[in-house]
């Protein structure tokens, strides 16, 4: 798979963050896929997903259901190879990533706000078309597609010696504990989940796929109620920790990053940045490697995050 | 001068834009220098000329001008070097970047507004303190700083067409084409001025540099009156041209590179952008490089650049 996506993807920079890396006392990287295809990472898993299709299916197009940034990759990727996609949404997505997902040229179906009838939709649109159905970050081609940004990092920085990753159904989290264990790489992988959302976290503690609450968090790509069994499992044998961070931290670090290094990044990835801030990783002592996921936000939303004006809750 | 920078500076990223690349049908990269040791490419000349001062002059710190970036440049530069520094600004410098560079550990002067007297004041603290001044766009040094922006777009991409740059000084315009032209390149190079402040173009088109009158343009890294005799010289024998964007384009040209591509810019750089969606440099239809020269804008400044709300002069 890697070989079919390399050189249809942005080979996105890992840079150095001067100021995280005074900030935190050690080198402190940023993997940018703010400027991946789309603006967020989830190209990649989108583009592997499409490829992984049986052609006689893709060639009919495909299906898929997003909170947002899966929705734009999955719309990018079929336009890629030239077949028509249908993404459904829920009401509560944001509304500036289902706009983008409809200037790739996705059809957008909005269903009710329930993962239950949104499944079932998706269902009958396939039933219906006859079309691919791909998932937003449970299947071997979602996670083999996230495993390209671990396989890049890697040979960016062969000395890193910790990664952290904003969690959610586990998708890239799993991809990239994968790719450390093709490679015998032996980084620690640290997962970071907001407060209004940390089922994944719960999960990992309990043992075993838990079903939260529905999320009620300002990372709008971080919403999964239920780990997906993908990444879960790798995560069970190979993940350091998960942190979880207050959702008051999330407005600061999307801040900091634009005042200190020109990034809009959503407030997923911040989620990540202040779990940085808060000290998650500080056992290990060499290179951090922090994923920035992606930088979709409309820009009235990111200045009120920047400047504290919204509330601390959705 | 580049042995001695190597090493100290943030070797930045040369990243695609999907979205410039479709917009203008030919591959689009643009050079991220928002992500240089404080935001922005005037780290470089900044070191260099704190390195090329005498050692004794150099030990009773440093003084100089700025509209903005320069001051956190030298600010951090001096402090790298572990002297101390002293910035003349005007009161019509953007608070934004005045801030940034106290807090990088400069002292702030704030002098009439005034090019003139801005420089009165500089002379009277060179001779009160004995200190080394240093000067943002023009003198030796800087364009040797400037200069290593071009050797990094030339080793990361030596296929190069073109290159389009922001245009004040012409510091960075002119070392970069002194970079091309002891490697032999041949990349067209393009200006970029808002029409605002187009004393530059004016200059070259009258084969002489000419003094402007105050600038009256929202990019505010880009108020020089005068070009630089340096960068004029190398600009009159080898600039492909410059070309001057209406103030009603900055805007837009933010609001893509946000929206898109998950970045911060300064209207200063979103002057390059807006002159290549307006076709600059479209004869040469290799690779096009455009440098970012920095992100730092107050986050409320930029959201209303972005939207509209700003009026079309400052």
């Amino acid at each position: 798979m890697r070989e079919r996506l390399a050189g249809r993807l942005v080979r996105t920079p890992l840079v150095e963050s001067a100021t995280l890396s005074r900030r935190l006392g050690r080198p402190v990287y940023l993997k940018l896929e703010n400027l991946q295809h789309t603006g967020s990472f989830k190209s990649r898993p989108a583009l592997a997903s499409v490829l992984a299709l049986a052609p006689e299916l893709r060639a009919r197009g495909i299906v898929t259901s997003s909170s947002g940034n899966f929705a734009s990759g999955a719309a990018w990727a079929a336009r890629e190879e030239g077949v028509p996609a249908t993404v459904v949404v829920m009401p509560s997505a944001e509304p500036f990533k289902v706009e983008k997902a409809r200037r790739y040229g996705a059809q957008i179906v909005v269903c009710e706000d329930d993962y239950a009838d949104r499944q079932r939709r998706v269902d009958a649109l396939v039933a219906e078309t006859g079309a691919g159905e791909i998932h937003p970050h449970s299947s071997a081609p979602t996670l083999a597609g996230d495993a390209t940004v671990g396989d890049e990092i890697l040979e960016d920085m062969p000395d890193c010696a910790a990664i952290l990753i904003p969690v959610s159904g586990g998708g890239l989290f799993g991809g990239v504990m994968e790719s450390l264990e093709v490679h015998g790489h032996g980084a620690a992988v640290y997962g970071a989940q907001p407060e209004g959302n940390r089922i994944f976290a719960d999960s990992l503690r309990a043992g075993e796929r838990l079903t939260g609450p529905p999320a009620q968090t300002l990372a709008d790509g971080l919403t999964a109620t239920r780990p997906g069994p993908q990444g879960f499992a790798v995560a069970q044998r190979r993940a350091a920790g998960i942190a979880v961070v207050p959702e008051a931290e999330i407005g600061p670090a999307m801040r900091l990053l634009a005042e200190e290094e020109g990034l809009v990044i959503e407030p997923s990835c911040a989620v990540a940045v202040a779990a940085a801030l808060q000290g998650t990783g500080r056992e290990d002592t060499g290179p951090l490697v922090i994923v920035i996921t992606g930088g979709n936000i409309d820009p009235e939303r990111h200045r009120r995050l920047c400047s504290g004006d919204a509330p601390a809750r959705p």
